[in-house]
């Protein structure tokens, strides 16, 4: 049997990998959910047909969203990751000992479980004493949070369906309002080399909401081109300078103090396209 | 009709791109050589299926490729093409009015016809009055070459078939020889995510024949996994300090004095898995 799981990236463009094996799927409240295994890209998760998290590259997408906000934070006590069921985003999170509590909302509890059961490269984090998840929807949630956070980090899936309202005004005003003074905001925000129009919209929707907003990238094989945005938006420290380090025990891969600030340094092309810089 | 190409990357994972129209195919002397109008990627030309070079990045490579040596140098005169045949490196390097001479050899002259023809994106270099075309082998060129030069490019294809010469110990070993004191060589050096043992050995062999060798890597979402490395080897200058700056006219989409430093900065991981520094 030869099985292959094809994503169109954009019409007339499709990645495909060859499966070994379909290790769980589930049609759940607001998605189909499957997990296979793969032989270049290791274990996969897909919602709706579309790679959310790789076993290839994941390190390198959620060291760049969380590192970045955490290491800008001269202090982060309390972080809320909106998205991110799959558990990557929290096991970063807990790994800076200034933490104190990761409080996690995935409208979507089928893959916070589909991760506890069957993603052990990325779930540890449920398990620390820091962690709290909730299974709701992330708009809600801020529109009517109460606490307040040092950074936010939205670990969303692409602007369509279930994901729509984590790229809105509103949804950027409000974690701006939940933010303390100096508090910071990361987002993924899409791919700036094949969709430069979807970048722009939701740079400029975060800059709206924000005194500061940089964009930042990282290369992500398994996402669509390959490469992947970020914005880091900020009520007080400079989102590209990194106020402390991580320790060698942590055993990062792709993030660096240097890595962190090259990501901030954007070609001529992006900046006319996207961020718009000196217009 | 419905036609798609599709490249097998690794196997197991494959890119598929919708095809408009089939602008010119040809069975050459060394290769299967394919030019295709496609909806996402523009204009593309495949040898042997493999994609060489699309209208949507064939930028990023190329200002990458060539202006990263070329700034380097303080005062590029005589610059030698191996490879290239589109001519993408060729229009790139006569932007720099310091270029005298820019010779490019390619083995394969039915590609430089067809970019003649049909690549009017690629090719304005070839009618450039310093340029100088040869068809010819690459590797027993700068093994036999007199001439003395100041950069050296390696455009070339992956490292098989045809283009495996151009990735030994002997053809680095004969750039060393055939550059002037100071000079500098930058080559393409493949995917270091999805392919570091690839990556590595080719490394490790430039680095072989040069004093100073450092990879520096930019997205290119149509080669496999989107992300890319070239390795900049030099008898002198530090490869990652631009000596001069592009003109405004030039209009560089992807190439600044910024981003040439920044490509050189490597994550964690692939300082591990490919240039083992610190070992």
């Amino acid at each position: 049997m030869e099985l292959w799981f094809t994503e169109e990236w954009l019409p007339g463009l499709k990645l495909s990998v060859r499966v070994k094996s379909i290790v769980f799927s589930k049609k759940t409240r607001f998605q189909e959910l499957a997990i296979y295994d793969t032989e270049q890209l290791g274990r996969i998760l897909t919602l709706d047909n579309v790679i959310q998290t790789a076993e290839k590259d994941e390190y390198i997408y959620h060291e760049s969203l969380v590192h970045v906000p955490l290491f800008a934070h001269p202090r982060p006590e309390n972080v809320l990751i909106i998205g991110g069921g799959d558990g990557g985003s929290l096991r970063e999170t807990v790994k800076h000992p200034e933490v104190k509590e990761a409080v996690l909302v995935d409208i979507d509890g089928d893959v916070i479980e589909a991760s506890k059961a069957y993603l052990p490269g990325w779930n540890k984090g449920f398990s620390d004493h820091r962690a709290r998840v909730i299974v709701g929807d992330g708009l809600a949630f801020v529109r009517e949070a109460q606490n307040q956070y040092d950074v936010v980090i939205v670990d969303s899936t692409d602007p369509v369906g279930s994901g729509e309202g984590l790229f809105t005004d509103e949804f950027y005003t409000s974690i701006a309002r939940v933010l303390r003074p100096g508090g910071l905001l990361a987002a993924q925000t899409e791919n700036p080399l094949i969709m430069p129009e979807i970048v722009r919209g939701i740079y400029r929707r975060i800059a709206g909401a924000f005194p500061v907003a940089k964009l930042y990238t990282a290369p992500v094989p398994t996402y669509p081109g390959g490469w992947w945005s970020f914005t880091c938006a900020s009520l007080g420290p400079d989102p590209e300078v990194p106020q402390r380090k991580p320790e060698g025990a942590w055993d990062l891969r792709y993030y660096s103090p240097e890595v962190h600030e090259r990501a901030f340094v954007l070609s001529p092309g992006i900046k006319r396209d996207v961020t718009q810089e000196g217009r």
